[in-house]
């Protein structure tokens, strides 16, 4: 081994060299943001990088810890004016109602035959925990395989109503850069969502670059079991075991990664204690909120600055007046993104 | 860029083809597994490694899909007589007892005071329920950094009676090696343990190089709140949340990871869904147990082979039939382990 490891170091250094050689000059030009405007917002990414990487930095992180934790809905990819999730949850009802009539008479259900029948009103009377009834009464009774395997096919198929796109596409490409910046400075990014855990693990890899074992979300429960062929099988159970939501996103944390984050990303007031909790820590921490305020190119929603109120993933003028206080950074979409889609 | 990605990649192929010029004769020189002898428990792990990362195998397994996972209490470190972990809760209770007097008449804490005064065989009629109630009596109302710091200074002072020696030594060589060999392998290497999340991993990436998030335990809800000077705080509520022992195990593999592991390594009753979990599904599969029957090296215990009973981390005659049936690879620490603490 020891003439290996002679030969492999040696070649290492050599890339180490040229790497070290034209980084200084190469590095000032590379800008690992291209679609941020120069602001506040990139600057604060930039700083906290620096900050908890370079080794002469007093703030610097060991790489074992550099922990960042990424809200899915409204942060990384649209959600308005409904979460992509609920209209998986919709779209497998009929299948449903078929099965037992009696559904179509009872609500939520008569309300989401409405709406798929094409009155797109009757959306706004359901809230979210008319969303977990419906993925109750929808997932309960399936295998994880199997339900894994139902989203991938519907995610592929599906297409988003304004932009006519897979919702995978509808991802903010600022937001991308970020993760990817931040893993290629050591960060392991997660996903912490109020959203369904196995929902989001069916597409993060292919379209975060994110693991199924870097997805924290929303779960139920499941039972081992064993299938008629005398199989195991883990089965969907309708007995919610995380919400990760609000206080739960911190809780969900520590369960799942079992370190505070150093940097986290969010926009709703289901955010709200995530962001505190990591800002709250010792050392540079990151905090970033993003407002939705750009009507033309995707939604200006939240009642933060006078945007109008949404029944869910709302901004409201607490979130925002907290976000000042304790020092997180507010990310305008109108004004800190020079690209939403990387289709644009 | 596109220079500096040249010259990288330059430099990658020259490292690389440092590496296959002298790999194949070095290769059979290097031993990944010194402290195993040669024998089929070996040769299983040396097989399954090639079928699942040589990219010409059949069975040939992506490394973002390399997942394994390790039970603790006697599969990675000794556990007999008593859990690591109980000794720790064990220690706990007369500073229980000083705050709350009529504690010390109560069972199991009066069991826990006679066993402390050095009635040893007192110990012997203490069940795991006995120690989920004496837990959840010494560390409800911690916060998590709280019990943390207790536990790190717990496990560098605390000593086994037998060996006067730190827990954390008393890891066996061989597992450590097939930690250290799938890791070098691609594989990601998880605990999976019946014991306490929050309690393993105190100390898991100093003792085995895995992090918190890749320790899966039972574990305890917390309570996102504030302290007193207002920070916020997660603090370790009475509520189990998961309860990481037999089918538990497969479900919580499915909530913390989301992937069906391709390796699997235990020792007892407890670990015998997880082992069967891994061995069904498709392609190259492995899943080990070890079997404690080297009296004077370390311990002989189960009812297997006509070993002693135990009233914990039990390997029943039951599970030994099923290991032969299903394909497990059963251990053997007297005939397989040429060496079994890295001390000896």
């Amino acid at each position: 081994m020891t003439l290996i490891r002679r030969l492999l170091t040696a070649a290492r250094i050599l890339a180490l060299g040229v790497l070290f050689t034209l980084g200084t000059g190469v590095r000032a030009q590379a800008d690992p943001l291209p679609s941020w405007n120069e602001g506040p917002a990139k600057q604060a990414i930039l700083s906290f990088v620096q900050a908890t990487t370079d080794p002469a930095s007093p703030t610097f992180v060991p790489p074992s810890e550099r922990i960042a934790t990424f809200d899915q809905d409204g942060t990384l990819w649209v959600s308005h004016p409904v979460y992509t999730q609920m209209m998986y949850s919709l779209e497998r009802v009929p299948a449903l109602v078929e099965a037992n009539p009696a559904l179509a008479q009872e609500e939520p259900f008569k309300t989401v035959m409405r709406f798929l029948a094409g009155d797109r009103a009757a959306i706004a009377t359901l809230d979210e925990k008319d969303l977990a009834k419906i993925a109750a009464a929808t997932l309960t009774g399936m295998s994880v395989e199997a339900f894994n395997a139902d989203v991938k096919r519907w995610i592929s198929a599906a297409r988003d109503p304004r932009w006519k796109r897979p919702y995978t596409e509808l991802t903010y490409l600022p937001m991308q850069e970020v993760l990817r910046f931040l893993r290629s400075s050591g960060y392991q990014t997660y996903i912490v969502t109020g959203g369904g855990q196995d929902f989001v693990r069916a597409y993060s890899d292919g379209t975060y670059g994110i693991p199924p074992a870097q997805v924290v979300g929303s779960a139920g429960a499941t039972k081992y079991g064993y299938a008629k062929d005398g199989e195991p099988v883990l089965i969907k159970e309708p007995k919610l075991l995380l919400h990760d939501d609000g206080p739960g996103k911190p809780e969900a944390i520590h369960l799942m990664i079992g370190r505070r984050p150093r940097a986290a990303f969010g926009n709703s007031g289901g955010d709200a204690q995530m962001l505190e909790y990591t800002k709250a820590g010792e050392g540079a921490r990151l905090s970033m909120i993003v407002l939705h305020d750009d009507a033309r190119r995707e939604y200006a929603y939240g009642p933060a600055q006078g945007l109008p109120a949404t029944k869910i993933g709302t901004f409201p003028q607490a979130l925002y007046d907290q976000a000042k206080k304790q020092g997180w950074v507010v990310v305008s979409m109108k004004d800190d993104w020079k690209t939403i889609f990387s289709f644009e």
